[in-house]
């Protein structure tokens, strides 16, 4: 038995969605049932609906920012509780015996994670993301939205929030810390508000000068519009940390300039196309570049409640379920400022359950 | 006035080297004299002579690891004496005023560090190195080599002893710590016997099995040939650090696949073209590239004395000045086992100061 739920779905590789079922499964002891409130879109979740990255599983319910409602518990179910306010990121099982799982890094599971959607589950099932009215998912996958924030700005934080939490919390960053953050998207904004919140002198590199006031607004001293190549010559060596959230692949020579001795780019984007870096690049100043891919449940946790504790929410609009397939272009163009979130109340019927 | 020494020049770019003589200053109040006893010949001394680099200053008398006696100081002088066995590496001067300086990274000195050779020094002249009679330098840049040590072999320390200890101590390598080393050559074998004298579990990966007896010799456990691909996919998630010391670009996307969660491939060569990385490859197991250039003063001396504590010195074929030509192909063939090093006494006239 299993519970039919509305939900958007894309039928292939960048075609438009569709407002269609999906089902759910029946409660495991350990599973619980999140009517969903909110929804919220990443880019990837547009690089896998246009199977960018190959592995797409078709058709496919994404989204892997969800905060919603318990409705019901499995019976060994003992951290959540009917009614309480809970979110789910980007993952939604993983084996929880492996090294990974052992140290709160789940998301490197050995026996290999579960993703949110468009990955197989260890049932064999598919799993469906967050653009739907109703998700199950194993209770240690649940994380706890603190009380009295806004839903609708907190949604991002399950995937954004965490992938830019991860790498400044792993660099120490704090007061004195030079981090640049280079773009100023979904990610981006996230990361100069969580940096700012940690005490660092934040500045923004962005292509241009248009979101310069909202840059200084989410907590950055400095903004740069990047256009400008001179401006990554009067920046070089200024630099601790750089924060590269942008989706497609930058010139890494250009901006590995302006890291300090022994500073570090941490790349978050997740580009189609191979990185190009010169081997002088990284041995001046002993430079370095690395990756880093959302976080662990307890970091998230840690996240969601330092920004929660700091009044941190994504910047975001919310939309409906209607205009998904216009804001994927928007997400493309750069025209969001900075998150859309679906509303899910707006996308089919109410779950039943 | 300056002194007239014999020294090994080319006079331009992949040109043959000639016998001829250099000048070398007058003693400044805080500079060493040093008759010079073997010059190491370092895979980039060939990027400098070929001027691959496009920085090369002609001709050319290249050498940054020396070792020699000191056979006059300066009145300011009170770390060195006469007699005193003595190196000197890859520079001879830096401001010592910076914070790298200060630091004791004199590599990086914000003013620009003098190089050994090829470089223009703080008073205009072009810089000579160890392919000579005898060495003019700064105090402040001269080593001290520990008593009882090999000298031939202690002198390529100079550069890849400091070069391949760096990276090492910055990792904490140590019991238990998992390296892989790429390339078995001058820089490589080094970087074995010193990874494996701090304590780690040293794996060479070489393109095949010719120095497999070698590696293990020199206190690698294990032994790799890459030109069996499948080497690579079996070898998956095995290294906490990859310390590569290939002079050409390596596929970085197959041996950053060996990295376990969290792990580091630090690049030591300096190809001229760039690397090429693929996102995803860092993303996952938050993996990282670094690059890591000599080291400074206290940090060599400190490798010196390390290695003469456990015995390290580089495996060398001490060759006469005569044969440079000849070795300068065979480094660059890998036929070198494993570094040569030139026996100052086989170039010209002794010294007469």
């Amino acid at each position: 038995m299993t519970t039919t739920i509305s939900a958007l779905s894309t039928p292939k590789a960048s075609a438009a969605f569709e407002e269609t079922t999906i089902e759910r499964r029946d409660l495991r002891d350990d599973d619980v049932r999140i009517d969903i409130r909110f929804a919220g879109i990443c880019h990837s979740d547009i690089h896998q609906a246009r199977d960018e990255w190959g592995q797409g599983v078709f058709p496919m319910t994404p989204g892997h920012e969800i905060i919603g409602t318990v409705s019901e518990v499995g019976s060994a179910v003992t951290d959540h509780q009917v009614g309480d306010t809970v979110g789910v990121g980007c993952f939604v099982d993983s084996c929880l015996e492996c090294e990974a799982c052992r140290d709160g890094e789940e998301q490197f599971c050995e026996k290999g994670v579960v993703q949110t959607y468009s990955s197989t589950g260890y049932d064999g099932e598919t799993t469906h993301g967050g653009y739907s009215r109703q998700v199950v998912v194993r209770d240690h996958f649940v994380l706890k939205i603190p009380d009295g924030v806004d839903l609708a700005g907190t949604t991002p934080l399950l995937c954004a929030g965490i992938t830019t939490y991860a790498p400044l919390k792993r660099h120490d960053v704090g007061a004195g810390t030079r981090v640049g953050v280079i773009g100023m998207g979904g990610l981006g904004h996230v990361a100069v508000k969580i940096a700012a919140a940690m005490g660092a002198e934040v500045s923004v590199l962005s292509r241009t000068d248009a979101k310069k006031d909202d840059g200084l607004e989410f907590g950055a001293t400095s903004y740069y519009a990047t256009e400008d190549e001179s401006v990554l010559d009067d920046l070089a060596g200024s630099f601790d940390l750089l924060v590269n959230t942008v989706g497609a692949a930058v010139p890494l020579d250009s901006f590995l300039g302006l890291l300090d001795r022994g500073g570090r780019m941490v790349n978050l984007g997740a580009p189609s196309e191979s990185l190009e870096v010169g081997a002088f690049s990284l041995l001046t100043m002993r430079r370095g570049v690395e990756g880093s891919m959302v976080g662990g449940l307890p970091q998230t946790q840690e996240m969601l409640d330092f920004c929660a504790e700091h009044g941190i929410t994504a910047t975001v609009e919310v939309i409906s379920a209607d205009q998904v397939d216009d804001y994927y272009d928007k997400v493309v163009d750069g025209e969001v400022r900075y998150r859309a979130v679906i509303d899910a109340e707006t996308l089919g019927e109410a779950p039943t359950s």
